[in-house]
């Protein structure tokens, strides 16, 4: 597969274009901390994935690239902020591998640059509608990013209120998933194929790829969370177990695992100083149970219903680009 | 003045329609945590001047009020979005004289339900364009709201950046007043005069003309709060001098009072525990000094301002209840 490994490239390519918008448009604030803090997190890197579809959405519907750009800036812009928000709601000190906002800033700092990401989402979208684009379809987009804001609002507000694996079902995982992160990844896209023009059912299409693609994503973090090494992590292996996340491995295990197994799982699950043997012994178990090849296969059938809707759309580079982007990310080695 | 006196029952009316909207927008969320806590700072009351000055600008400009109810009720959303988020930021216990939302429902959520607030005034927006208005004049509406929250931000920001009194100046004080007051005020009018078809002209001075009632409008606050008595402000007379704000009458005071006059006023000016004797002394200087005139002048060259710019409005009912509607908050008497 080519196209998986030079998305790499196209991805960093990308990332610099989308950085250097996004550092035009937030430059200059007053006061200086509010621009500080609010170019702090996109500072801090990221492989811009969501600017991406947002760019190829519109290619794949015959638009052109450098109409999408401001609109994919924006969708990056509503990452960060519920980025942002989301790190002083979890007290994470860590982002990227950099100090959070608040960690920097402040926590009022932290809470205002985002509300300031937010509203420059819609700044930037009402004021760079392309040549040709009916004010109606500017009015879309902004009613698509809108409806993924609140979507990924209640996904949190459910993700706080259900605190730990074993409050939840599969069910719910899919359901909070597809609130917390494909809801988003909808949006980019649907964004895309409207500023590229496309017909109705293109845009509802290129939006359901991109949701379940959203949902193989978010697994596929899940299975590295207990696969892969720490450096390539960026945060210790196995920490998923120790905080007792709602990872889809984790809710399988407990629903599956035998009463000897739970225990070896109940030795790490939520066991903040767990040893590094009982994290091992808790991983290799939740291979025993099936709980990983289980994810897996969740992630695979999510990526096969995702290319299928793309079937309305042209077969281009674009679309295999986009593909790529699924395989890339999906498959991603940190 | 009958106008002013009616402007009391005017508004208990408005408050019923747009609090009736806005439960009915905001209902049957999932999870109910998150709808309690985004409807708890509308259920706890409020005058609803903002959208009223949006009702009141569509209509003075020879629109329809009912195509103004949602945009005013969107304009509401946003006031509360930055309350909930400003009470989180400064650790307020107390608004409205009832607990803040962080206080009932915890910080994360109450980050989470003004987010969802914040989103919420576009998804109203997007969704109500009333028939005969233009897709342009919608997407200018939003333009005007994202403007005023970005300012807002810059303003919340100066704010936290500069905490005391002594860190600013007058000139300071009215700029951050500009961002922190008038910008929400200014948008109000505009996107009601954008929605009632108002010219340019008459968009560009009824936006003015709020801007100006702005700034008048916080300076009486700032009266009221060591003139008016304990139970018609809703807290203890004279806290904004035990918290050492930055009221234009503390400001000035320090900048004039005599060395003599600074000593009684530091007896309370930014001290906790002062007593009731020493805030009473502290009141009587600023008198001394003519701070508090001093306030009032200023108002009062706002207002005449405010009221100068309405000239290119046609002279209707309407109108005065405009001009009655500063005068009523300015003048108000809680």
């Amino acid at each position: 597969m080519a196209q998986v490994k030079a998305i790499g490239r196209k991805l960093a390519e990308n990332a610099k274009m989308i950085n250097s918008f996004l550092t035009r448009e937030l430059s200059g604030q007053e006061p200086e901390s509010l621009e500080k803090a609010s170019l702090h997190l996109i500072k801090a890197g990221g492989k811009r994935l969501r600017p991406y579809m947002t760019i190829k959405a519109c290619e794949a519907v015959g638009g052109r690239a450098e109409d999408a750009v401001p609109f994919a800036a924006a969708v990056e812009l509503l990452h960060s902020f519920t980025l942002v928000h989301d790190d002083v709601m979890d007290h994470d000190d860590l982002r990227r591998g950099k100090p959070t906002v608040h960690k920097v800033y402040g926590m009022p700092m932290a809470i205002l640059a985002g509300d300031l990401l937010f509203a420059k989402v819609y700044d930037i979208m009402v004021n760079n509608r392309p040549p040709g684009m009916s004010p109606e379809r500017l009015l879309e987009c902004i009613d698509k990013v809108t409806e993924a804001t609140m979507i990924l609002c209640q996904g949190q507000a459910l993700d706080i209120s259900f605190p730990g694996a074993s409050d939840v079902t599969v069910n719910d995982y899919i359901y909070m998933v597809g609130a917390k992160t494909s809801a988003l990844f909808r949006a980019c896209a649907q964004v895309g194929a409207l500023v590229g023009g496309g017909s109705d059912e293109q845009v509802n299409a290129i939006g359901i790829f991109a949701w379940d693609a959203g949902v193989a994503f978010q697994i596929e973090d899940d299975v590295l969370g207990v696969t892969a090494d720490e450096e390539t992590l960026g945060k210790p292996v196995g920490s998923d177990l120790r905080e007792g996340k709602k990872t889809l491995i984790n809710i399988h295990a407990l629903e599956n695992a035998t009463e000897e197994q739970r225990k070896l799982i109940d030795r790490a699950f939520g066991v903040e100083d767990a040893s590094h043997e009982d994290i091992e012994a808790a991983v290799e178990t939740l291979e025993e149970v099936g709980s990983i090849a289980y994810a897996r296969s969740v992630a695979d059938e999510y990526i096969t219903r995702a290319f299928k809707s793309l079937n309305v759309i042209p077969d281009t580079p674009t679309k295999e680009e986009l593909k790529a982007l699924v395989e890339f990310f999906v498959k991603r080695e940190y």
